[in-house]
């Protein structure tokens, strides 16, 4: 029942949110269009104008994988980096991590999932084995003074095997957490999430470690991604990724899920009178900049309904 | 901040919503495309076997400035009118309320709005104005057994003045409350509201009446329908207006303020554990009829989402 939980919520008088911008990565990576590293720094310094701390630059992953991040050192090198922003990236393995760190790294991230179909599809190991293989990773961070921070994908529900149990998602994270990452993102991949399924994730989770170590990653494949931030806004989480202008989601295909667009996200949170730091016309802004590269229509509403603010557009 | 009243919420085990499907009147009246009856008729026929208990069929408003809803007479007789499903209709006036009784209308709706501005460029008079020409409306009606709905629109902000004072919103429901309406819809027009403000609205209007005389009417423009209607679930809300795949806001385009579309909320109650009644995968077949007919893609993501199990679409 949806208020079952509520008089367990920890009630706090959450004041402000940080925002981890994950646009330029996990947004761009999901995008049909390739664009070249000129257009992908051109979006990072516009959002590192914005206000926002932390914007997730790229992947170090293999290029013959993800064929869309195959210019990480080059975007990595080529951003100006502003004081006070961390511009983590994605690293799989010790050679991702090496390759991070010769570009200039300061913040990685390592990502794990709380379903064994998907590790076993994505990784070819089950998931401790998957974790045993971050250890070097954040041993070398650790030696280089490199924050990391940790994924945990599916933590709702799995396009192979349905709904995830809340027990492994809090397994994970305690391993990731005991590995030493400094915060763990929580993350509905397929965005099948709902207020109701993230309260019991929440509740089971939340017993690991306190409410300051995690983030929220909520895709809006079914529109909940907003309503399922609320939810954990209620129970004290105060780190939320979003995707600029809703990256990662291709209008109008099946599946389509991208992030939470972040313009909706930081209007719901002005709203609420919490504080993100983060200026919302300079975000709609990047966010037309992006999606007119993209030759596609923005994912936020927000963006949207400002439209004809903008000539350009 | 967002959760200051979170401990003022009246807290219930909140176990079933009712919807009211406000798509063949609200969402049509507000489309580019003018359809033929028998497509609304068929549209009102579908969902009528979709569970759902309420379905606003249309309005007996001018066709002069609805040309829209011309139809009226002709779609409310046309309809197959499914056992202990409400059909109720738009009546600004006792012409309108007159009209609407020969259709064979059994429940009627009546609307004001909290703004001052919005009324004077609507109806052209002060809010208090509009309201004393409804009583003609509810005496006819309750001297015919009809039950009588009002609506408040503009609640959270109006296109001309701004903020609306919640205590505005009190006072108008207060007023539409003694003329004898059943239920008060609290509509937000514009799309403008989040969690904190809908918060600050509620906990005025809930002075006023108990909380099982209100219903929400959320419109989707910055993206905030689903958070908002959450939030008033935690109020102890229990009766959500929704317009199939959104209608009525015409995609991409400024100002496009489709309601809540009916699948996103039905998604997000059933994961909730919340009953509605309500056969999800009927909605969604109707919500693909009406936009096929439409020429446009569902505003519902959740409809978008299944898009390929559907073969015609």
């Amino acid at each position: 029942m949806l208020l079952k939980s509520i008089s367990r919520v920890i009630k706090r008088n959450l004041s402000s949110v940080r925002i981890v911008e994950v646009g330029p990565r996990d947004g761009l990576q999901n995008e049909p269009k390739v664009l070249p590293a000129s257009i992908k720094i051109e979006l990072i310094n516009r959002l590192s104008k914005t206000g926002l701390k932390s914007i997730e630059a790229t992947s170090f992953v293999s290029a013959k994988w993800v064929p869309q991040m195959g210019d990480n050192t080059e975007v990595l090198r080529g951003i100006e980096k502003v004081e006070g922003v961390s511009y983590p990236v994605l690293t799989p393995n010790l050679k991702g991590f090496e390759a991070a760190l010769e570009a200039g790294a300061k913040e990685v991230a390592v990502f794990g999932a709380a379903s064994e179909s998907f590790t076993k599809k994505n990784v070819n190991c089950s998931i401790k084995e998957s974790i045993e293989r971050f250890e070097s990773v954040l041993k070398a961070a650790q030696n280089n003074k490199v924050k990391v921070r940790g994924y945990v994908s599916t933590v709702i529900g799995c396009p192979y095997e349905g709904k995830i149990k809340p027990s492994a998602v809090a397994m994970v994270s305690e391993k990731l957490l005991a590995l030493g990452c400094y915060e763990i993102s929580l993350g509905d991949t397929i965005g099948v999430g709902t207020p109701g399924t993230f309260k019991e994730m929440l509740n089971e989770v939340l017993k690991v470690d306190s409410v300051d170590k995690f983030a929220v990653h909520c895709h809006d494949t079914y529109g909940q991604a907003l309503p399922n931030i609320l939810t954990s806004l209620e129970f004290g989480i105060s780190v939320v990724d979003a995707s600029v202008s809703g990256l990662g989601g291709c209008p109008y295909a099946r599946g389509a899920s991208g992030n939470a667009a972040t313009e909706d996200v930081i209007y719901m949170l002005n709203g609420c009178g919490v504080e993100t730091g983060i200026n919302l016309d300079l975000l709609i802004d990047a966010g037309k900049y992006i999606c007119e590269e993209l030759g596609r229509p923005s994912e936020s509403k927000v963006n949207r309904a400002t439209r004809k603010i903008q000539p350009k557009l």
